[in-house]
Order: C-alpha cells, then structure tokens, then sequence
C-alpha cells in the first residue's frame, strides 16, 4: 500500500505547491493513490487503504483543531454531529461510523494506524492491551519474519496515561511508529521498513484466516511507566534541550544519574536530580529575570 | 543569543501547548527570550536579535501567507501598506524599515540569518554575492576558527536561481542554514554548532571594528548550478523518494550515473538519465491508471 506523499518540502523546508489535481481533490477524503495495490491484497482478507486526517495531511501538520488520535472518546463519539464540532471530532464520528462502532460486533477485525514521527523510534510496533492474544500473535510473527532487524513493542496499557486512539474503533487496534522522519519528508528507509512490516502483518491475517494455528507465545514489550515533561521557567517555556547523551538513545536503558536535559548554559540535568535541580533553576531564573527587569 | 523554542513536538509529534506568557505574547514580535545576553555582545559591536516570522513560529510552520524568505522584492517593498497584503509582505515592509531601507546607506550592517533545515547541511554558511569581501573574509575567519570541524560556504549567486531574501535588507547578508533539525525540534548539537559559528561571527565583527587587518584570503565555495525536481506523474504528483545512496549526502559529488531516486516500487532513477526514464515511467503510469480505471 503506498499513499504517495502529496507535499515535500524543499531544501529550505518549503512546502511544495499542490498539485492541480491535489487543488481539485483537496479536502476530500479520497485521497490515496494505491501505486500497486496487489501489495495489500490478500486472499480472504479486505482491506482499505484511509488517511484518517487529509486536513492536517493537507497542510502539513498534525492536526487542524484538535489531537484525532486522542478523540475517540465516548464523548466525542456520542455528541450530537454538527458543523460547530471541531473538525477533528466530526472526522471521528465519520471514522467510527466507517470502521466502528466502536466496541461493537460490527466494528472492523483490524486497524492498523500508520505513523511517522522525528523520534528515533525505529519500527516500533504499539500494543493497547496485553490480553489482545491475537495483536500479540501478530507481533510475534513480525518480530520473527523480520528478524534481525528489530520490531520493538510499546504496550500503552496504563491507568491514567492511556488515551483513545483512531485505531481503538477496531477490535483489535495496531499503532505502527516510525522514526526519524519529519511531517513532510519521506526517507527512503523509513518508507521500506514500514513497507516490510506491513506486508508480515498482512501475510500473518491471511494465515490466520487459512485456519493456521499458532503455538502459544511469549512477546518482549517496553511498557510506559513514567513520563517527564521538559524542564520549563515560571512561565511555562521550555528551557533545557535532551542532553546528547540520550538524544536519539530511544529503547536504551536510562538509569539515576544518567544526563537526561542539557539547559542553554551547559548545564547537565541528570534522571534522578531533574525535580531537584529544577526548582533551584527556577529560582535561579526568577532573580536573573528580575535582574534584568531593574 | 538563545532565543528559546516555545513550542515542542512529543512523542507522538503533538505540537506543546502555549504557555501562559506565550498566548499573552501571541503575535507579538518581541518574543525572543534571551537567556544571556552577553553572549551575543562585543566591543564596539550592537546587536539586536530578532524573529522575523513569529506568527509562523507560532504555529510551527515556515509561514503563514508566502514565503517570507522570498519576499523582499523591490515590487513588495514598494507596494502601498496595508491589512489586505499578505501577512508576509507586510513584515518584510516592517523589516525593510527597522533593518533598511534595503539598498541604501542607512541599512544595517550586516544580518545574520539563522534557519534550520530537514536537510543534512551540517552547518552551513550562505554568500550571496562573491564580490562581498567582508562576508568572504568573515567565513574565512569562521572556517579557520571551527576547524577541523566543517562550515560549507554555499555561494546562491546566480542568474536565474537567486530569490529576494530576509537578509538581502542588510549591506552584508549573511545565512546559516543548520540540520538536520525539523521543524519544532531542537537538538543540542545542532544548536551548539549554530551557536558557535554565531560566537565566531561576532568575534570577527569585533577585530574588524577595532581596525585589525585582514590578509587577502580565498574560500572554498559550493555554486548553485541546477536545481532538479522530483520525479512527477502527469498530475504533478511526486513519485519517488530521494535514493538511499543519495539521501543525506550533502555536499558529497553526485556523478553522471549515480543513483538519484527511488520509485516506489523500487526502481533506481540514476543522475544522468532521470529526464529519460521519467518519460518511460509517467506513460507506464498513464497506462496503469487507465488500466485501473476500466
Ligand atoms: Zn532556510
Ligand atoms: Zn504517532
């Protein structure tokens, strides 16, 4: 399945001019062009392609209104539809009206929801529930067909960090991560690693549709246990950057004292001191500011 | 000069939240955080540092009507003020009176123009103009200065490829063009390495202001000679990526035969021959939608 890029920024990050046909499409939600689209094709298994955010696709960012990957919630799923919604909880209903309901009989078998980010995520398969025998099934056949590359797990199951995705209308919802790779840009090695693990989970459903039956396995997941934001001033701006220790370190192991932030000055945040040396920052800044101000 | 970033993408790519102050300081152009002034001041030197597109900023995007960075024509500069010009050309308006007028003896000395870029440029320095021997003899003075670390000098002085930028408003523009580094993010390295070709820069605007003399010196330079597009369907629709062998190459020789592109279903368009095999290709691809379409 290859949705060809509609935008590509120059060497000076500019964004390229739409197409005509892109000028005639824009707005619609039609548009993927499927270059081969056997690629996908399975037997026993229907598939369809969707870009689930053409807008923000559109213009080159994440999103118009508001987050889509965070709105499917019951809520928002309920709302009476209408115009004054923002756009992103309309395309929601839409979603789950295609694909859903959500939680239901009929909502699809599958989801697999296609992302890129500008972290060094690699190929980072996302797992929303530990008990998804089938999800984990998959994953394991993955992990396994592509070997030694690596396919690292991220299970999101948490109390109070867990958010409602696009792809939780499905019954069983796969996040596919892939990283480094800015909005607007497409690498050649990210596309074929995305590529790659596609195409295993598609030949996995056609096996699993055959009647194949799968031993009992075990999967290696990275779960989420904590998340620390930036350190930021008084006012709320960020004001240190990920020290380069850690920078593109994703899926490595970090310990107390390991360099977490580097502030402007130089200065080394380590993990276990950030709460700490943070508060004695502020301070710091708050008399320099004021300093300043005199 | 730490002009702090306001806005981050997470994880997931979300764009941060503005802070309190930066929703209050929201359009404002007055909103660089300069941490420590004193790194950017020198004897006998005044800066003044400064966003040229904050609303852009704002939103994490180049810009917000056109691009501000190709505006600074005579036809801009000239046009009648006012609310109905889009929101780029009146802030090149804006900037060609604080920093100019463009072309006349009251413009600023010099502007340094700092960009980040998705690119692998490194960091690299931009000459417009090889008859402009205080820029020449400043990013020599740079080169030598940073080395063994590398600064590319890019030279855009062309007939047809050159564009009206920022920085033409002062006598002596300069640009810095620093990646890879997408939109949204700072990394620690590519921020040092901008900021001490900046501290470099300055240091030199100080000797030359204190009257030390500079020996004739020669730079290496990169010249603009071609610009090539990306491969396009009869729709104008990109269809290849930048090869692997290709892809943050920069600065490296690309020789008649060596690979270029990569259409997606693998193919290799090579140097010498994309004109050629991209006819081939759109007409294989005229073949295929019509194809497609019975
Ligand atoms: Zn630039
Ligand atoms: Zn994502």
């Amino acid at each position: 399945a290859s949705a060809l890029p509609n935008r590509y920024l120059d060497e000076e990050g500019e964004l390229s001019p739409l197409s005509e046909q892109e000028e005639e499409s824009k707005g619609s939600d039609d548009d993927i062009r499927v270059v081969n689209g056997k690629e996908i094709q399975r037997k026993g298994v229907e598939t369809k392609p969707f870009i689930t955010n053409p807008r923000a696709v559109e213009k080159c960012t994440r999103y118009v209104d508001t987050d889509l990957n965070r709105a499917f919630t019951t809520e928002n799923l309920s709302a009476p539809s209408g115009d004054d919604l923002p756009y992103e909880v309309q395309r929601a209903q839409q979603i789950n009206e295609i694909f859903g309901p959500k939680g239901s009989p009929e909502a699809y078998d599958v989801i697999f929801d296609l992302h890129n980010t500008t972290s060094n995520m690699g190929c980072t398969l996302i797992l929303e529930s530990s008990k998804d025998h089938f999800n984990l099934q998959m994953m394991h056949y993955i992990k396994k067909a592509i070997a030694p590359d690596s396919c690292p797990v991220l299970l999101t199951e948490h109390p109070l960090l867990k958010y409602s995705t696009s792809r939780s209308v499905a019954k069983h919802p796969i996040g596919l991560e892939v990283g480094p790779q800015p909005q607007g840009v497409l690498r050649s090695n990210i596309f074929e690693s995305m590529r790659v693990v596609l195409k295993h989970a598609l030949d996995f459903i056609e096996l699993f549709n055959e009647g194949l039956e799968f031993p009992p396995c075990t999967v290696d997941v990275f779960r989420v246990s904590e998340k620390i934001d930036y350190p930021r001033d008084t006012n709320g701006n960020i004001i240190a950057m990920v020290h380069p220790n850690l920078q593109d370190c994703d899926w490595e192991p970090l310990n107390p004292g390991d360099p977490m932030f580097q502030m402007f000055d130089g200065t080394t945040l380590r993990y276990e001191d950030v709460e700490t040396k943070l508060e004695k920052c502020k301070s710091n800044l708050k008399t320099l500011q004021q300093a300043l101000s005199e």
